[in-house]
């Protein structure tokens, strides 16, 4: 048994603390929402970095740079918020000057992108460690929860998974595929994209929503969760790009779908009634989430079919738990 | 010559990157100010603290608890900013129960006693190093800014400074002083009081404020180079504990009190048309900030006078310099 990341945040902290009335969300969304005026709420979501846990000496400082804001912009993303302002807090082992001019490259990169500024922040020497709270605004009450999901809604994911964690497993030599394939799949795991249009453009029409920091299973699995509902896949839809299905077998690429992490796609849910509307919305988008299934009323239970048969993962695969210290990594997310 | 802080953040990020109209206040002050809503700014501001850096292992957890949300609502009331929220990312190597049950209990005391809610974060695995980021309100343009301060406004202490700084060097047997006196400065060090509710009397009363956590000659330092004027202390005035003045020779004791750190006291600036106000406002209140000098029109120079007559520092103490690699250790604070 591994003592999680949820498991801490729920022992020590989340019962513990009381609370001001204005926080409307708390510790177990992808963000915390507050009240800050009569039309608006705030998002704050924080994401940390650390060398040797999320990234290693081969990644280029420009990508950790990207990253660090990409992933607290698909956080903003999953809540249906509006990036505005972030922090930075970085502490590093020694001034390296090609090393901050490449992370400062990758985070103005996304910072001048997503129109969200740099704040403010902190810098301390110590081990290579990186922190980002990132603020976003959401119209009052519409931030996208976990915890909306009914029976029957439709189960969407917004682009193909799995790409991050094949680059992973290829980095760690458990997989060998070819070049061309390897650089693109790199690309999706050291700059990832987060879906910050689609988040906002979801407020109103999904009933619950997440980004896929640690695979599909175990982040949907916190909208069951959260939901009081299971769900059921056809892994038949489940979106995979080439390099996934032209250099992996069928079982390999749908067990990295499911289970590998940092994609940072979104996984959302749409009710019956709001489906004419979404796929309205989406018909002329570039990138168009794609329906992998239909949430049930089976408490926190996840059928896979493939071909109309029921389909298992090999035993012990069931998405990456954080802050598992049996594991090789660490991951971020809020919880 | 040290690769200070200060260069980092203006070199690689400050000056680099476009801002969004509604930042009021980004880098280089105790916090940012962003515009959230027609009759109130947010102020965010963000402090690490890193373990063999800003504190050692003979430091109680819930001392540390305590101290990473103080200097955060040091901070905000550096800003005369009213705490709200903040988010806790906390890197740990390893889970300890008695660690985290206190670190958490010297948290939770102070998030409930400042009715500041933790509304989020991220744990991950690695060395262990703490980041909160805070938020706070302040009537809209109210947010006090260390560029505020004009030739011949009144410079002020919230109390006695060097105890940290006493404490610190104790610890490291730098300097030896009787036990009782160790344990008063201990507490000042391990559990240090935010002027929270100073800091917010001060709105529209003080011209400039800061909080001194790198030593009065410093953070003093700060707000002669925003506001462009110089200052004039009078050291007879600076307000010394029991524990210094008892066990420490003038020198010794005046010289922490100009350049230790870790006391949190705020450091403000009061026009001499405010004074009559500002006595009024600080008659019945149980800690009486004390006047220490005068702003003058001698840009970044401080003069030191003692009895009437000059005063200089030992050569080579000016105060800390963050994140200086020549120095035994880093500091927090934003820059």
């Amino acid at each position: 048994m591994t003592f999680g990341e949820f498991d801490v945040i729920e022992t020590y902290f989340t019962h513990r603390f009381a609370q001001r009335d204005d926080v409307q969300v708390s510790v177990g969304d992808d963000g915390a929402v507050v009240a800050i005026d009569p039309t608006e709420d705030l998002v704050v979501v924080t994401d940390t970095m650390v060398a040797g846990v999320h990234f290693d000496a081969n990644t280029p400082a420009r990508a950790i740079g990207h990253k660090i804001l990409a992933v607290n912009l698909s956080d903003l993303a999953a809540m249906g918020a509006e990036p505005r302002w972030f922090s930075l807090a970085l502490t590093l082992p020694e001034i390296d000057e090609e090393w901050l001019t490449g992370f400062s490259t990758g985070l103005k990169e996304m910072s001048e992108y997503y129109d969200c500024s740099l704040i403010g922040g902190d810098t301390t020497r110590g081990p290579l460690t990186i922190t980002i709270t990132a603020h976003g605004v959401v119209p009052k009450g519409k931030a996208l929860l976990r915890s909306g999901a009914k029976p029957g809604d439709w189960i969407y994911v917004s682009h193909a998974l799995g790409d991050a964690g094949l680059a992973l497993a290829v980095q760690q030599k458990r997989l060998a595929i070819p070049d061309q394939h390897y650089r693109k799949v790199c690309e999706r795991l050291f700059f990832p994209t987060p879906r910050v249009a689609l988040g906002q453009s979801l407020r109103g029409i999904a009933s619950s929503a997440i980004d896929i920091s640690d695979g599909l299973l175990s982040d949907l699995g916190h909208i069951l969760k959260a939901s009081r509902v299971g769900a059921r896949l056809s892994l038949d839809e489940l979106p995979l790009s080439l390099p996934m299905t032209e250099s992996l077998s069928q079982e390999q690429a749908l067990q990295l779908a499911l289970t590998s992490g940092d994609d940072y796609e979104l996984c959302f849910t749409v009710p019956e009634s709001q489906r004419g509307l979404f796929d309205t919305l989406v018909a002329h988008a570039a990138t168009k989430p794609i329906c992998i299934g239909r949430i049930t009323s089976d408490l926190n239970r996840v059928v896979l079919e493939l071909d109309g048969e029921p389909w298992q993962l090999p035993a012990g695969e069931q998405g990456y738990q954080h802050f598992a210290f049996s594991s090789e990594r660490g991951h971020d997310g809020q919880s």
